[in-house]
């Protein structure tokens, strides 16, 4: 939709914290609107043969982005601490974000959940992890759970997971403005300047 | 060294060509030396088991490394046609590039073989082709081929290819300002000014 942009978003994904720190800044300042798309990696990955982060698989492409994400952090001035353990499953916290499609605070939980995993080294895997994060939101943490882990909400993430693949998505964070796709932190302005002179 | 840069570059590679065309330009203008360093990345990809470009194993990246690479060109005002082959082998040319360090020409005779390859639809890959690009730049053509393929120059061109890897390089283009690595078209400006600050 021209003047509209998605942000296709993972948790587990490096490049996904900073550009989920401040895309919607960005679509704001360009009166672009801004839809959040949760969805996994995983099972991309695992359709390309990939059981693990492909920054694990191939160490130099790993040390490399360890390395670049922390100048980049720096230069937009957001914390980085290097989680102990990577990916962390995102699973959970992607279904919470599913399920809160139209709630005011969704694009808070995305952002503070990427701090809790690229800034306070929590396991955003926990049940009791993301209870935390919505309770910090002043939420009723059991019955969000409840809503997140509904058949009706797995089914809806898995269809995204499909409409990724659709849409051409192989990595995260992916932006997507009608047919243009943008891949990585790197072309969140350019999506967003292309959503702007397509309005 | 600090105020130096070394651009690693492969006349396969797509993204290296808007890399190629511009970052001598933006040197020059930041006060910054730079060195071209031709490597291969073929044995690269090999040793992590592809037997040919990522953006042909995988097509989802693929398709969007070719858009990507339009919409960059067309930012950068630089002209671009989808080769009609890709990959082509860039072994000859960069055993030119190897052999011409030094050379006032070298860095046009880059320039020309990448315009040859993502403009002008030229297979690079053959002698006759290597050989108008250097008559074109007014040198003898037999002269310089046969330096290309002396064993001087395969055991240096070999040579840069263990130093790449030595360095943590897995792709192209690549920029080293000391112990810095910076990867990719998108990297060009930051490895320029990290060179600068650190003269």
């Amino acid at each position: 939709m021209p003047g509209a942009v998605e942000f296709w978003f993972e948790f587990a994904s490096t490049y996904s914290y900073p550009a989920a720190m401040r895309v919607e800044a960005l679509a704001l300042g360009a009166g672009v609107e801004l839809t959040w798309r949760p969805f996994l990696l995983g099972p991309i990955f695992a359709a390309q043969g990939w059981r693990d982060s492909p920054f694990n698989i191939y160490p130099a492409k790993g040390r490399y982005m360890w390395r670049d994400l922390e100048r980049t952090c720096t230069r937009l001035g957001l914390p980085l601490a290097r989680p102990s353990q990577f990916p962390r499953n995102g699973l959970l916290a992607a279904r919470v974000a599913t399920a809160a499609a139209g709630a005011p605070w969704r694009a808070d939980f995305v952002r503070r959940t990427y701090r809790a995993n690229f800034v306070d080294d929590q396991d955003i895997a926990q049940p009791a992890v993301v209870a935390a994060l919505l309770g910090s939101l002043g939420l009723d943490a059991d019955e969000w759970l409840g809503r997140a882990t509904s058949d009706a909400t797995k089914a809806q993430l898995r269809a995204a997971g499909d409409e990724a693949v659709a849409a051409g998505i192989f990595g995260a964070p992916a932006l997507r403005v009608g047919d243009e796709l943008f891949w990585g932190n790197d072309r969140v302005e350019e999506a967003i300047a292309w959503a702007r002179s397509c309005r």
